[in-house]
């Protein structure tokens, strides 16, 4: 779909005023539907400098209930911000469904002070570019709505504008410095714009390009561009009931059930064996996340495995070599209220690690191809989209420096039975059991195959699986440690 | 209440092994009856360095229930966090209820660093330990359980075990340079925690010592401080039921209610005089809020008044002159599940403004003393406590460079009822009104003296209240920019 352009003649004073209170109702109403259906409304206001982005937001947030709305702005990235993946800030700022985020400037504004900076780099405006897209393209993929406008403003009508200002002593406060230059720099963003719209206009985050000259034109064509695109998405929307427990979880990738069968499972260590390499490995680790930091790389590690495979014993020994305040350890259970009513990754988003940090997913966003799969929260459409945004998700942690290890730890259906018996006869580990153990147990063969598909389909260069036997809890751990140092110290040479 | 402290004899490997299934099963339970009531459990980890804070908080996060518990540690502020008021990291990192935050150093460590760096100011010291004397003080009168425990370790075992850790090659890594400069400035690290523990220990929030030489008595004895004050604070803790709508609101300070009613409301501006008039103050605010920002003060604007006395608008018109990028509106209603399940001043403090920034509260903390007063969902101790807790809320802001203003929007009855009925009429202001305007309406008196109390009991320097006539919209518009002008200028001229 091509970007279009709202082009209206200029709205007199008394046609606006006989336009508004139609327009407010229908955003009112808008609202009021809103709240019923599962996606939030992003509208972001973007373009052209002095064409009154503030005074329309300003505008069109007096005319929605509040109660529905947030305005979110963008400053240069914080220290919180830049020591974590770029796109991360604007994760931290999305409306959950039913409401409004109404975005001054976006995440475009960031994208064209960069690329209109002296000596900018043309790469990394595409470069910015296509993670937009990516984030984008995301949300709508999840049934979020973007409406995008561009405000307009010719060089000849910005100059206007802004002399008027500044020849009337009660508003020459409203031009500063930083007008003239962007006015100076006109033909550059003019042309950055419209390589920009080109590179993010598609189905779902269509850009309109809105004649901002007049302010009352503005105002009605930012107004009517959200309702059309409301009213649009709003048809199309259907409420799909989540798929229901499949028949039958067929392979996409056979040879990832063979892999993980074929895993030796009868590796062992002594515990005076595992004690011995184990503070050796322990110190190597804790040098190399040093190492790690003084460079500013973080590490997400990701742990999954069967129920009792010993992933939180792992996670301690691990963390035993970092210093506690440099590492979390995020335990990723049933999505919060809150949590749903967001993008399933989301909630990850939050959670990456700063620059020289660590952070450890005990459980993680695998959730998705895994019980999301089985148990058909997911639909089917959702979880075989998942491999590629699982993979572009951690591709770009690591282009920002993040340093991703994934570990499956394995154990037989044989042992796992002992373990689960060992839980429910000691009093303070019984608590670690409940009936979705058993009913997952008894989906062993599913979880094979879902996870066969997830090796074959996630294992990339940048966020490697490592399959760790723990039929032995002391082998595991000993290999967890080992396989980390390794994986660290690779990633760190391949600077 | 005392310090206690927790001095037992080192334990055996076998007495140790004995012992820790009961105390995880103690554990466990302590996480069953704590999801049924209505506080969360803060444990604090300080002390004396190398006393393995890092390695206990391990042991007993893996008792626990991953799910119910969450670990904060504090490196230096960031950014983010040294723009905000001294305390803002911490509200930031608080638990809700039914669950666990346990703490590696917590609020302590860095008034322990800033005390213990060179030059360093003893005023500094005590200012911070006043701030977080406050903070635990406000936490524990909200029912929340504070277990301190302080781990203590002579100069000489200091010695020995980072000389220990360091002879052996597999544990040298253990022992930074940063441990041995502790180690040097033993004596005054191990004097300012005595001055911390005296000036920070009271009921609901005591410090416990424990002697940190033998890991297994100290991983011992965290964990019997914890069950400890958690069955004591369990067993005082009895879950009040609301007030329910109290029969009569008496005043606390009969004078408010005088002042309030004697403010004339005849003022009136023409629509020419407004416009002149609001330009020249919009552009005057502009320079201020611009000037304010370049010297890293940041501004918090509390608007509250009668229902539709126009608050929306007066804010509207103000944040017509400040840059869209620097203001937010916070519109305050009802608290969400999640914040009803934190301290009331909770969500207020999330949304405090960085330095240079300005917010605008539309409606505010000040509902503890209004509606909740009124509608009885606080006690009556607890809204009687509120006025000193938010005086001093708003203290702490002031004292960090925040510009406080607070308005009450006041009309008359006759003039309500007036705008009631034409929002009645108008379809796009019909949404704003409810069952609940209509009943508040009904309390007019209620609330005349409850705000009344308000004005007296919480006008003070560093935070005023404007009285401002709203019976004529355009003159209450240009009223909130002129009083805005001049307590900003005031502010800063004042530095």
């Amino acid at each position: 779909m091509a970007t279009s352009r709202s082009t209206r003649n200029k709205i007199s004073k008394e046609d606006y005023a006989a336009r508004v209170p139609e327009l407010r109702e229908q955003l009112i109403q808008l609202q009021v539907k809103l709240k019923k259906v599962p996606f939030p409304v992003l509208l972001v206001i973007a373009g052209v400098e002095s064409t009154g982005k503030g005074e329309a937001i300003n505008t069109l947030n007096s005319w929605l209930d509040p109660r529905g709305v947030e305005v979110f702005a963008f400053h240069p990235p914080t220290d919180e911000e830049s020591a974590r993946p770029y796109m991360w800030r604007y994760w931290r700022c999305l409306p959950p469904q039913g409401r409004i985020g109404i975005y001054a400037g976006s995440w475009y504004t960031e994208a064209m002070r960069e690329a209109s900076a002296k000596n900018a780099d043309p790469k990394k405006f595409k470069h910015a570019l296509q993670r937009i897209e990516h984030f984008e393209r995301l949300l709508v993929a999840d049934g979020v709505l973007i409406v995008k406008c561009w405000l307009n403003l010719s060089k000849e009508a910005q100059h206007k504008k802004l002399t008027k200002l500044e020849s009337n002593s009660r508003t020459a406060w409203k031009v500063t410095p930083r007008d003239w230059e962007s006015h100076r720099n006109y033909n550059l963003r003019n042309s950055l714009g419209k390589t920009l719209r080109k590179a993010t206009n598609r189905t779902g985050a269509n850009w309109t390009i809105i004649e901002a000259e007049n302010e009352r034109t503005r105002n009605v064509a930012i107004t009517e561009a959200l309702l059309t695109a409301f009213e649009d998405h709003y048809k199309q929307h259907r409420t799909l009931p989540p798929a229901g427990r499949p028949n039958k979880i067929t392979p996409l990738e056979p040879e990832g059930v063979t892999k993980l069968k074929s895993l030796p499972l009868d590796k062992k260590l002594s515990p005076a064996e595992y004690v011995k390499k184990r503070d050796r490995w322990l110190g190597k680790l804790n040098q190399l996340v040093r190492l790690a930091a003084k460079k500013k790389r973080s590490i997400a590690f990701i742990f999954e495995g069967w129920d009792a495979a010993g992933k939180g014993g792992a996670i301690r020994r691990l963390t035993n070599a970092i210093d506690a305040r440099d590492c979390r350890v995020i335990p990723v259970a049933k999505p919060t209220k809150e949590e749903k009513a967001h993008h399933y990754l989301w909630r990850f988003w939050q959670h990456l690690p700063q620059a020289g940090r660590v952070t450890v997913f005990d459980r993680s966003w695998y959730g998705r191809v895994l019980v999301e799969r089985i148990e058909g929260f997911a639909r089917e459409e959702e979880w075989k989209r998942a491999y590629q945004e699982l993979n572009e998700f951690e591709h770009q942690m690591s282009e920002d420096g993040v340093i991703v290890l994934k570990f499956w730890l394995h154990i037989s259906q044989e042992e796992q039975l002992k373990r689960f018996r060992l839980r429910e006869e000691t009093e303070y580990k019984r608590h670690k059991m409940n009936e979705e153990d058993w009913r997952n147990r008894d989906q062993w063969s599913e979880y094979e195959t879902s996870v066969g598909d997830m090796l074959m389909l996630t294992d990339k260069s940048w966020a490697p699986w490592y399959l760790v036997s723990a039929e032995d809890k002391r082998y595991a751990r000993l290999q967890v440690l080992k396989l980390s140092c390794r994986r660290i110290a690779d990633a760190l040479e391949a600077e």
